[in-house]
């Protein structure tokens, strides 16, 4: 299966999932389940959940029992979209190609849309599943909150905040990154091959696969803010350089950042050498995040 | 023990273990921690962790087990009230006798502090307890995902919102608090009888005790908004009627409002009758919602 199918089919499974476990647009409060749906249900790549689903199949083909879990990710991600793109965060407009949650909806509807997802992902991650033990989900739920909260994106996106206007080093960059947009990632991957049923084994190489394709995501979406156009990427662009974040193209310069996610691309497969063919997708998914145009 | 000694050792045992468990104010990123902290130990009744420890004790005196979890329903509340006081929101500048978060940090901050609280409650929920079945815990995590999300104090928070400058009827308004303030003081006594051992029958019985009290302390909670002073409230008051928001008293008149509480109460205690003297603090803490005065 080429990898174009592969996502297209794991994108509408996730999406038929989670239109299936949400609250439907006709049920009250209205105006929330809509604000919801907009904004989950309109488009996106799906890589955390198709991550899940992907490790889950590489430790021993059991991507029916991570679907709501993997739902989870979405939820969580989908979240922290909707509140960083609030008039008093990064205040945005357009997302996925759509207008923000606040600008189709409003304000406080958004803020309650986004902890409604956070609330919601815990809601489906603590599901029991059959055939996994109940100590495992327990642990993947807790890993969850560890990876979102304060020790994860949550500090990330006041670390980053905080560092608005200011330029900073590579090291302090790069702590940024990997709590702001990697932990989830490297969650998708660790909890996935967890209730997928990996050993120890797996689990610790798909955590070192995850942290490395989640920094060369973020260099790639930082490369792309500046190369990319605002049409085609469905969010603006050219915003990091207005906001005057710090940047791996702004430290690095744009070539050496491509040369650094490359490396990176190049760390994740390596620690997926372990693995059958049954991995192939994770190889191509790592190839993808640095070649992609949006 | 007098309830007024009782409600001080415990919110003491609750601020102290929440105090411990909460990264610290000089920790990174120190503006979200001290936010954090600035709303979450500024005071309180604490209400729902006391909840969960007295039907612990209720049902077979086990309140050590059940501390983290009660300290999550506080995590929970206290995301609830800072969302809540966001200038898209109530835009309440007052809490707890303090400046609200957003007024003594920013808007932002303040979001990402209820995003952290709210994740945080979620680990601490998820954690294991000895002497509990893991499914146990599993089954109190998503308890508590449902009756904090779309289909409760989220959903109730946006029925609230689109209810404001119309005139609501009793069932409409029944319905907002239910799960706006009802659905976390109920999870509060259900996971509380659960984690502590309870019977079926003990947790079916404590759910009806939070469900009555819940609608009790709502009830009494507008008729302070109108008696109370904003000093003695710590918050401000009088607002229900600026904002024209439908109240108990509003529809019923002071005098029957303060009568259907006091028979929710009297509901609350016959849920109580099985119950040993084991229970004497929720019998007390029934009829105090209603006598207190802020």
């Amino acid at each position: 299966m080429s990898l174009k199918h592969y996502l297209q089919t794991n994108q509408s499974l996730v999406e038929n999932t989670l239109s299936t476990l949400l609250p439907g647009g006709q049920e009250p409060p209205q105006r929330l389940n809509q604000a919801i749906r907009h904004s989950l249900l309109g488009g996106g790549k799906r890589l955390r959940p198709i991550l899940v689903l992907a490790c889950a199949d590489a430790v021993g083909e059991n991507r029916e029992r991570v679907l709501p879990f993997a739902c989870a990710m979405e939820c969580l991600h989908t979240y922290s979209l909707i509140h960083d793109d609030l008039p008093s965060m990064d205040n945005d407009d357009l997302r996925r190609g759509l207008p923000t949650c606040h600008k189709q909806f409003d304000e406080a509807t958004a803020i309650l849309a986004g902890d409604a997802l956070l609330t919601f992902a815990f809601e489906l991650a603590s599901r029991p599943i059959p055939g996994v033990a109940p100590e495992t989900v327990l642990m993947a739920v807790r890993q969850l909150a560890m990876d979102a909260g304060i020790f994860g994106m949550v500090g990330g996106q006041m670390m980053d905040l905080l560092a608005e206007n200011r330029m900073v080093d590579m090291e302090e960059l790069q702590k940024i990154h990997q709590h702001k947009t990697g932990a989830l990632i490297r969650c998708a991957c660790e909890c996935g091959a967890r209730l997928g049923g990996g050993t120890e084994g797996h689990i610790h190489a798909l955590r070192q696969y995850g942290s490395a394709i989640g920094l060369a995501f973020q260099i790639t979406d930082d490369i792309l803010d500046v190369t990319g156009n605002t049409q085609e990427m469905g969010k603006t662009t050219g915003k990091d350089e207005i906001n005057a974040k710090s940047t791996y193209p702004a430290l690095l310069g744009l070539e050496a950042a491509r040369q650094w996610a490359a490396k990176q691309i190049d760390l994740a497969l390596s620690h997926l050498e372990p693995f059958s063919r049954n991995a192939d997708p994770l190889r191509d998914l790592a190839r993808y995040i640095t070649e992609r145009t949006h």
